[in-house]
């Protein structure tokens, strides 16, 4: 029997042609789906088209819509599709895994770093093993690109150009495809699914605070007057956070006393953080700062957006953000790599 | 005639060691020099300490004193070698760069992912290729670490735990080390000096604002009421910045007229922008604001901060910005890499 998909369009560079004004997305579904016609034999395809956004112009609005709508369709299909675009994939791809906790069906972002309108483009490539996981029947919220299956709250896009342009970071690859068609990586296999629930609320009232040497500590003030709740920190290294001259350790004490949840990582691609190495990342978590450990930039801002709009209370937004929740955190590192 | 060497040292991991609360620096330039007495013969090395700082400590204040020092010993040495933490080492890396244009001399700065006290530390091995590197009459800002040679704008710490946790971004090395010695890359051989200035004046009024979805337009107001005369925007992918439901570009343009500098770079760590491409990145060139193209993130912050010291003239800093100072922007791309 043909798997059922659902295949639903939200814009992107896969659907974008040339105007007056730069690349903008302008396909609809129906054609993005004629276009691939040739990869759907087997596959039994509906499309949808949910919204057409360049994804630097996606936002929490949409992220509750896209879970929504997933949340809908879901028992009627065997996986879906989200063709989305390359700029905020990663961040939607986190923020759905933490939407759609105990998601029965794959679930599966792609898209393109060349309109698919484009011969050369690598568009009909990640359609095809999008489809293909999609067709899985291994639950969670994954990406597609380049043949390589990431993690939902492992992706992370680390090149502008190349068409490799995500990775998988400190996790390893969910599958990939060669000569022995979609490999599934044994080890994500055994991820048991209790019946997904739809947990679509994200707050907006939180701000992500790359660290730059001779940055004011008065940024906290500013944040707490801007009626923020929360706040991710990029800090330094394996966690360091400057406290001479300027003391950024005390001003996130003042604003946990305050309320205000701090997660604290790393600005380092690879590796995450450690805040119990060095007396620069100590004196933060004294201060009650909670760390995000190997979590991507992208997985810990979504997180703490997700957890601020689930909890009222502060101290169950701290214990969920130390909770591994949709592999976004933990390590699994590759030693091959 | 042994090269004649100076190492400066400012602390950092490779000086550190653990005390009641987490590792900080301790050991002092004599004895790191002590520490490496077996890599010395042949060279002629002094040392001076600095200040003995975790670099998640060092700041603009520290960058205008390392480049002060560096412009009054230079005229006494072959090379400089500087002893710094690596947490903020390429930031400083990028504002030496700037701070002594047509430097005459290597200066070469390197740390360690371990403390030099340990046993299996890096440190040894990092000071060895810095030194090699200092003694190589070949001018310029540099980072040694892992057996290869960074161009100092080119330098970002991508791994928090690896020892080859720097990497040489969008850019060739300048050299590695191998069963050959040290191996300059021919490439880059050619630079030529014109005599050192020292430009050692870097501004504080400014900001690093990474982008993630659903950020509020309002953050480029509370930036200007905190005096903030210039901004480097890291944007999604290529080079995106939100314009729907909360318009980005508009207060970048506002921001742009009311005197700010704002630089536009991307979120990717590799390969760089291009906000030509898509309707979301045109925008903000329409509004006023300078791309950053493949410069990494901390030359761009490093080189707004310095730019803005430089010229109270806004244009003259724009300018400055979008100009190759110190090998920081330009395409040269390893097809093999």
């Amino acid at each position: 029997m043909n798997s059922k998909i659902l295949m639903i369009s939200t814009g992107g560079t896969l659907a974008s042609s040339h105007g007056g004004n730069g690349l903008s997305p302008r396909l609809g579904g129906s054609e993005i789906l004629k276009k691939i016609s040739g990869l759907t034999a087997g596959f039994e395809v509906d499309e949808e088209e949910l919204f057409s956004l360049d994804s630097s112009n996606v936002q929490p609005e949409e992220w509750t819509q896209l879970a929504r709508r997933i949340y809908i369709r879901r028992k009627a299909y065997d996986g879906i599709v989200v063709i989305h675009g390359t700029d905020t994939l990663a961040y939607t791809a986190s923020a759905l895994s933490f939407a759609l906790p105990g998601i029965e069906i794959p679930v599966v972002l792609t898209g393109s770093q060349v309109p698919i309108e484009n011969p050369i483009a690598d568009a009909t490539e990640n359609c095809r093993a999008a489809l293909y996981m999609a067709a899985s029947r291994c639950p969670g919220v994954y990406v597609a690109f380049n043949r390589k299956i990431i993690v939902g709250t492992r992706a992370s896009k680390v090149k502008t150009r190349s068409f490799d342009a995500f990775e998988s970071i400190n996790y390893p690859y969910a599958a990939r495809i060669d000569s022995g068609g979609l490999v599934i990586n044994p080890e994500l296999a055994e991820r048991s699914q209790r019946g997904c629930g739809l947990r679509d609320c994200f707050s907006r009232a939180v701000f992500l605070l790359k660290l730059f040497p001779g940055i004011s500590p008065l940024v906290f003030r500013q944040m707490e007057e801007a009626g923020c709740q929360g706040v991710y920190v990029e800090g330094f290294g394996i966690g360091g956070v400057p406290f001479v001259r300027r003391d950024l350790t005390e001003a996130i004490g003042n604003a946990v006393r305050r309320g205000m949840v701090v997660a604290v990582g790393s600005q380092c691609l690879y590796e995450g953080s450690d805040f119990s190495v060095y007396e620069t990342g100590r004196r933060v978590v004294e201060q009650g700062a909670v760390e995000t450990g190997n979590m991507t930039s992208e997985a810990a801002i979504t997180k703490l957006m997700w957890a601020l709009g689930q909890y009222e209370d502060r101290e169950q937004v701290k214990k969920v953000m130390v909770q591994n929740l949709a592999g976004e955190l933990g390590v699994k590192v590759n030693w091959n790599d």
